[in-house]
């Protein structure tokens, strides 16, 4: 397996033309690459053989046959917003394959739940689908502008609303992909039963295209709740966070859909630089979580209120204040999405996109933030995020007025901090953005021996010849 | 792979002895193998070489290793009530493995949301540890007595409460797995997001134990709902049933737990041997369907019979009789519960456990029901169960008054019939019940052809010998 392609360049990309025929187009210059190649975390730098963009599925199978038989390395690549490095190429003689031309709406049935969309559909017109038919499709990220399907369901994207809808791997039915070798594997269906075999839907997706390309897949729609019930709350410590989380779920179920913290750094940041115009309650607090409840329709008003009262009465949270507009809803969320964002205004930041169990968070927090100050003195540890799925953006602060590249070249530092104190809390290094290129030796470090001689052995098993994605999560 | 072994009887049974050592017990007189080979369906008959007991994952890990070695076949079995026959063995050379004694409670953790129980742990144990913890896990099957969280696991059952809470595999964070050659795989974790590699968790559950021993899993809880609001609604067919859902999941989202359907053929049969006392709404119809909607803590009621009033007023439901006491919802329960039971005190049934998208389930039932009526004339059809599932529980009630013998004969025709209409739809000939030794062929013939070679390379690669449970799902 895995051995190199004899094939020299002009040949890889007549071999690729050939292959496409009128179903195609290849790019094979730099400039014509060069957005293919860029990525937005601008740290991973090759070039690339060629760019192939199929026209549709039959054109990619054919591909796939030609690039199988030739050991052609081929790196799946749908929206370009990946940031762990998993959709550019590891060497040059790689060719990039684009799944955008893929964006036919397949099949929307509301009534039923469920649409199909093929892997290049943008993620933010997978909404305007879903709306268009009067429901709602629950998966929201900051690059859902374009954020393709593909891409969001090979690296089993999270976002925002995590808690009440699951991520993408729990929103997809079913997926249609071609294998490394042409294959076609047909397992789009609409069942929320289907126990007929080894669950390779959940296989595919998150595998970040190392097992096969994504080309299509049938989604859950829901129906859109009549509004929100939106707060931000101030508590003392994560610990009091938690104890919130636990009164809310018991009273919302899964009507709860956002539980996010917030500590005061990023709210003082923001306030620095003109990003909020005043304190998110009416004095500061240490932390902050912003919390939302859906109503549907024929539901009253109230549930979020009745229990913030029932946690100011016991003492368990010092404030709160409930949104009581459809823009106060708005300005309290740009506090929590502005929280990455700001970073960039205070110099340097190291992040960590981490999970432990929800009951660990606390501990994360404090045993994490101490750690990294121990490692680099007078770093600004600045912990948000997804509390309530247990997922945490661990992010760091340079020193004030401290050297940005003297701060990163301690990067490796404050990581191991970090990751030794995830781990030892039964965390994962990485919660929502994957492995990519960027964590195959972490992940070669820290995750389970047995599970990647599992994993090697799938690989092995459905991509003989290693020409998907070769590299990527498994180093 | 999948050579037999060259051993002995004599020598199978001095061999699990020696690697369980004092950490287990080997049964091999057939009076002592009894319990285990009686299976519910009563339709499987072999022996097999040996029961072996491990006491531990130790004692298992042992076997494996030297099962592995000499070619000897496991059978996994746990509570012994699978309705396919996947905890059976298919020839007398077979050894089954209980994993029964695996029977620990290894942590529960109510505030975060999270229970570790051991493989040999009984569904209603997890039920019990989770209410001594104030919590819910929230999967209700009728064997729950004895069934137990490994073949619950293996055969990713559903239940009542699917809709809301999802199957087994949607219920498990994490999972512990013995592999066929004694490897460990620790899986186990509290995680509700980890993208680290492959979904190995999601493999495992569901593969009947094909590739691994579970032999552990980490089990999410749920606050328990302070009270539902239940009904029974009449509709005059499954269309209205439909869309009587799409309405109640409009208002209810995921507070809707339950969405039954029911034929009048069944209340009829209950109601003549003196299951039900009385018709469950005012004035007979044609079909039922059972609601119910999860009330939270604080939360006010109403929901189910706001919804259901509207729904009464635009004329899509004919009556609804909301429980108005626990003895009325059980009541209400005790009626769709005997539905499957009724049948036999009318001679002979064939049964299917089957799926399709749920909006087609009205097309399901209609041509489903005229296609085996035309296959056997007089045959009663009587299709029920999880409609907001898109699950129906499609049996056919002998004609009156026929020979049993001469109905079952004709299993096959109806089998044909059946499952011609639901491959049409999109559907899947196993919803719930898995594969087995029953529906090898079958899912030869109906599955994805590409789907088969990749679960036939994910077979060889984690059980090159092809020991586990061999022949059960690929055949």
């Amino acid at each position: 397996m895995d051995t190199d392609t004899t094939l020299t360049p002009v040949q890889i990309v007549d071999g690729l033309r050939a292959a496409l025929g009128e179903g195609g187009t290849v790019l094979a210059t730099p400039a014509e690459m060069a957005g293919y190649l860029a990525e937005p975390r601008k740290r991973f730098h090759t070039a690339a053989a060629a760019v192939a963009l199929p026209n549709d599925v039959p054109a990619l199978r054919q591909l796939c046959r030609w690039a199988n038989a030739h050991r052609v390395k081929l790196v799946p690549q749908s929206g370009n917003t990946g940031l762990v490095g998993g959709q550019v190429p590891l060497s040059g003689d790689q060719v990039i394959v684009s799944l955008r031309r893929l964006d036919k709406v397949r099949a929307v049935d509301a009534a039923a739940g469920h649409m199909t969309l093929e892997a290049g559909v943008i993620l933010e017109h997978a909404h305007q689908v879903a709306e268009a038919a009067g429901a709602m499709f629950p998966l929201w990220l900051a690059s859902q502008g374009s954020a393709r399907i593909g891409g969001v369901l090979s690296s089993n994207a999270g976002g925002v609303q995590v808690l009440a809808f699951g991520n993408a791997r729990e929103l997809t039915l079913g997926v249609e992909a071609v294998l490394a070798d042409g294959r076609l594997y047909q397992g789009l269906n609409a069942l929320k039963k289907d126990n007929t075999g080894y669950d390779l839907k959940d296989l595919l997706v998150g595998a970040e295209g190392t097992l096969g390309f994504i080309t299509a897949a049938t989604l859950k729609l829901f129906p859109r709740p009549e509004g929100q019930e939106t707060a931000i709350v101030s508590v003392v410590d994560p610990a009091a966070a938690f104890a919130l989380f636990g009164l809310l779920r018991e009273r919302a179920g899964a009507r709860l859909t956002a539980f996010e913290l917030m500590p005061r750094l990023g709210i003082d940041m923001q306030l620095r630089h003109g990003m909020l115009r005043r304190d998110p309650t009416p004095s500061p607090s240490p932390w902050y979580v912003l919390c939302e409840i859906n109503r549907m329709k024929g539901g009253i008003s109230g549930a979020l209120q009745g229990a913030l009262e029932e946690a100011l009465g016991s003492g368990l949270v010092d404030d709160a204040v409930l949104a009581q507009s459809e823009a106060d809803r708005l300005q309290m969320w740009a506090a929590r999405e502005q929280m990455s964002d700001v970073q960039s205004r205070e110099g340097a930041s190291i992040k960590h996109d981490v999970s432990v169990p929800i009951g660990a968070v606390p501990e994360l927090i404090a045993e994490g933030s101490a750690a990294v100050e121990r490692a680099i003195p007078g770093v600004r540890p600045c912990p948000f995020g997804h509390m309530g799925d247990g997922n945490i953006h661990f992010n760091f602060s340079q020193p004030e007025g401290a050297d940005p590249r003297a701060f990163m070249a301690r990067e490796k530092d404050a990581n191991a901090a970090i990751y030794g104190v995830v781990l030892r809390l039964g965390g994962s290094v990485s919660a929502e953005h994957g492995i990519g290129q960027l964590k195959t030796g972490l992940l070669a470090e820290v995750k389970d021996g047995v599970a990647l001689e599992m994993m090697r052995a799938i690989k092995q098993a459905l991509d003989p010849n290693g020409i998907l994605n070769p590299g990527k999560v498994l180093g």
